[in-house]
């Protein structure tokens, strides 16, 4: 079932920016790869069709902007969504359209606090952040724990907050549909919370997830092992029919970075000094925020939820780091996928229709499940969030 | 527990409109009665202070046109969805602000037509139109039977149907948020539908309900008779988690018309034979678009649904006329209620809490619950939508 | 859907028992009371047997042993229970072949005490009381509160038990099965307590049912009243598993009486005074265990729980009045019913399908839903009972 | 979690049987597997005291017998089981003392035929055969397919089948306890199959499973990879009340071979071969029965459910394994388990708490569930069946 990729990016340097080639695909499974590009196929001749004016000087700086990846992030920023933005404003060949804010590891409130001190700490604050649901979508909102401290920042103290005036007076749903449709078939959403906002999205506007170039999310297991609930992992737990809706009607490509996956892709304890030593106002800040879950991390009943092996895990930094880079992906499973609504121990669990059990119009949506990636790169990426 | 209301309206003919004198309420139950009007004390309030103004003649039009009661309709315009309207567009005292439109009986394709239909035959096609949510929340739409035809509307052949470019830009949930924004405190909003757009706007404006002068739903059932599924009723099994979202956030006062309350207040066939026989355009549309309901109630299926009794149900008007007219209700009930998610045979059931099981976070939310209205009034009001 | 009937039956004494004259049946609906009368056809016939023998003196004595209704009682014995028991015990017509006890109002322990102290006050110990389940088919046990005191039997002083070991060596599920086929389409099963001893016979013996000749239980609701969970009744809650095999695996005619009938056929406090001052033993031992529950059931929360009216509600004995007497059901419904094993707020519920709604291998088995029943008749059935 | 043991077993040849030192365990987990072999120690004194008697001549073939391991066996005999049968009966160290039949792969009546033609193979008549449930607990079968074909034992043609008065009339339950309460602290309990007959024994007989020396299971899945629906194992998913009972209510130690287990411990097609060839009668009367299974083992369908790698997977045949042998489990999980009875996607599938969410009342019994076994052993044993 899995199938391995092998991309090979023959990059051009322009400016500051990088210039994408065509893909160099190597196909395995040539099917599955076939559906895995569908939407990158009209990437590909819109860059063929940029090309053309590559020889031309006057057009590179408009052509540099063009083809940056355009990137919409959801976010209940805790410590990993931190660690997702920092790696997307790192890269000169993204641009981040904006940030939308979910309830999640902490309220929506704190969520947009924390974004905006994200961004501040990246002198990126022009980036603009909109406050989306503030509880899921049966209005239950979970215990999100204290792995990311009470606000969700590491209780780290914070001397220089930014104005929370800088909040748009737009909704994140209202936006997420305008920007999408202002830039259609060129965005790529990339969803490391609960699912709430964009299941109301595409509730206010069927046609969104079409206009999208592709989603990834971070959420959802593949093995049943929970880290929320005993069989949940919790951006799915904690809003169970928005992760059920999505999975459902958002018909772009789909990328999934499940828990297990993240726990088996861990990052050592030794990077992570490595990383957080390095003499930078961004590392300091991360340092800060960061240091109440390291504690958390080594903590007997993490080490449970961990799954296996020792290493920190940054969830949504996978998901973030496969919508920047389609060669970071080594290895997927695509199968059908949906979410179980009524279980006593199984609700928000994901489920995963590996033999075909379901057909017809039970049949799910199928998503690409992540399975190996490109660690090499995902260091390097983690590295210059911080630079 | 039931508690028996009358109030004696001492009404004031000004011009064409009614304005109302504070209600006189004989409390049976004080304290009940003081909760049922909370909402109204605001609005007493108001009207005291626009009483103010009643000797000076040259206010006197401003007064009537603050004192008609706004309305605001969210239907899944099938034949009795038609009834509802047209009372209330019969009604000088009433302003009705906007029909929102949603799946249900029909698709929100077929509900908008049905509705600018509705509208052409009482010559308002000035009172605007929106299109909302295409399916439920989950997605998984029920089929709606046939009861009122294909189209919702009979299947009556439409020789001069409205342009469809008269439903609005503006989707139902924005409009329904906007409206009510423009007028706090003072819109009432009559939901005879499944309840998927009311879902969607609180969860797009949690403030919402709060700003509701009171909410009129037709559905759920109070003992377990199902017209849709073996328990559940159709307007709450076509969405049961939006009925859920309703019941549990729109903290306004909320008055439900159930199924088997309806059932157990139909009116008769041979009223029905007079209320179609009056010689006005209005009374042969409705004759078109009724005969196919009028044959399928009389099938043994229907009578079996129908719970009790023969003759005719008009449900959605019940939740109308107690919108339009405060002391149209004379008896209710006043329980905690919710609705059933995930049951086999019970899903989408509304549940009820009569005995005060349900204590603390679980405690839902109570409405009241019609028992006994004044069907004279029904009568009344009724026959005044044809003439 | 309704079906009244009108039993005649003409009595003849003999000695000191009754015997039946083939029952005259007034017929309102024919095809119903066929068929609730299917397994009596069997029993007239063998009457009609038995008549040739009315002339032989020699033969009254076997002719009258034979005719006595032959029950076996399956309790968890509080004290309507205890006043079940008494009726069929005070009635010469009627064999009780044994009491089978389990889990419910108290523990099974309990329940085996309390009907040995029950048939010691009527001097009847030579009637054989079986231990069976001590709790439901999943093991959950729910509280089942203290309206029938800590014990079961209201907590009141027994100075002089009897020994417990009386309670035979062979389990209650055992002695069911062995009962019923010592006596093949004979015996009628009155149920008042959880099913777990019924649904544990059926599924030992799968051929059980069909040699009954009918089951009488006290369980269930039909308009989703709950006096346990919001929308489930006492004897189902305890065990919504039990219920549901019963329901659908027992094949004979059953007869259900269901908790809302219970509480609009209440008895009047008049009628409980008179009862309890008979100057019997067994009116001064009712009066000593009915104490607490006379207490328990003016509380606010009883009166809620118990519907609509005030007086005092005996439920299981309606259920044995039905098995004891042909004629004392006077109105029933007749539909197909399952219960609800998986709803949040409606485990354990019955379900009820009026309309038809269950069709093919989902439509339930149906079952004779008590409405009204002869209350004269009653009150001189519990007024014998403790004569 | 995971805790291996090394088992160093000193045999001691006797005569035909095989006499155990005490067991030699080199602990790595200590707490865990003095747990494992709480059940072991009284065994452990148990041949303490008999090799007293060692030197003693005659007294040899006595302690021979009494050492010889007591199992009892579970089936829906389908061609695995006949595996799990054939491997006991080879083992001169093992003493079967019945086989119990349930419903499962085919119908309880085949199941019976079918056990009874593996005891006819192996000369072993007198072992006697006991018919259980028919159905699950609640009654609503599923589809087995046909992996085993219509009959369960790959539609091969027997020319001599046994008579089915071979059956007992003793029904399976009963067997089951009382055969377990003649041998207290003896019996090992096989269960490959549908569950069923063990949840009926326990609340029959509460006391049953303390009287076990261990029970050990095929069934359930740790990894949410089902073989009959999305989510469960078949066994479990075929009865999963059942399943939920035995796992909470069997208090002795519990080993589970789980469906994903089996499927990563394969035996390779070569080995399937060669065992096949053995010209002895066990082996052609397997070939015949198995034909069926390895055809429908290699349809693409198989190769999904049987989740990685080729080869043939025995299941029940591991639980036997580890029951006969206390040094076959290399490695193991203990963990709380139970079975989700209530999802839409997951009803049936096995949830273990690997974190410990579930704590108090709700916390499941653990389990000790297979990681690693000895397949060298393993090898070695289905090879002896054949012999």
């Amino acid at each position: 079932m899995a199938v391995i990729i092998r991309c090979v990016a023959i990059k051009a340097h322009v400016f500051s920016g990088r210039v994408w080639s065509p893909l160099s695909i190597q196909r395995v499974n040539s099917i599955s790869v076939q559906r895995l590009f569908a939407a990158d196929r009209l990437c590909v001749r819109r860059r063929a069709l940029n090309s053309k004016y590559f020889s031309s000087s006057t057009s590179h700086l408009a052509t540099v902007s063009t083809m940056r990846k355009k990137l919409l992030a959801d976010v209940d920023c805790g410590t990993d969504d931190a660690q997702a933005i920092m790696m997307a404003l790192a890269d000169p060949n993204v641009e981040l359209l904006g940030v939308t804010c979910v309830h999640g590891n902490t309220t929506v409130e704190n969520v947009c606090k924390n974004t905006l001190r994200v961004l501040q700490a990246c002198n990126k604050l022009e980036i603009p952040v909109f406050k989306g649901a503030d509880k899921p979508i049966l209005g239950n909102a979970i215990d999100a724990g204290h792995f990311h401290g009470l606000d969700g920042l590491g209780d780290a103290p914070c001397p220089n907050p930014p104005s929370q005036d800088l909040v748009q007076e737009e909704s994140a749903v209202s936006a997420m549909i305008r920007i999408v449709n202002e830039n259609p078939g060129e965005v790529s959403l990339v969803a490391t919370a609960p699912l709430t906002n964009l299941a109301l999205a595409v509730r206010m506007d069927p046609s969104l997830p079409s206009k999208l170039r592709g989603l990834y999310i971070m959420g959802g297991n593949t093995d049943s092992r929970g880290n929320t609930t005993v069989c949940a992992e919790f951006n799915f737990a904690a809003d169970p029919e928005a992760a059920y809706i999505v999975l459902k009607d958002y018909c772009c490509p789909t990328y999934l970075a499940c828990w297990e996956f993240t726990c088996h892709s861990k990052l050592s304890w030794e990077f992570c000094d490595a990383w957080l030593a390095q003499d930078t106002d961004k590392a300091r800040f991360m340092a800060r925020i960061f240091r109440h879950s390291i504690e958390a991390s080594r903590s007997e009943r993490c080490e449970k939820e961990f799954v296996a092996g020792t290493g920190f895990v940054s969830c949504d930094s996978y998901a973030m780091a496969a919508a920047m880079d389609d060669s970071f992906i080594l290895e997927y499973d695509e199968y059908p996928v949906s979410v179980e609504l009524t279980g006593t121990h199984t609700r928000g669990m994901m489920v995963m229709d590996t033999v075909g059990f379901l057909k017809g119009k039970e049949a799910p949506k199928k998503a690409f499940i992540m399975k190996k990636v490109d660690m090499k790169k995902f260091e390097q990426m983690m590295m210059a969030a911080l630079k």
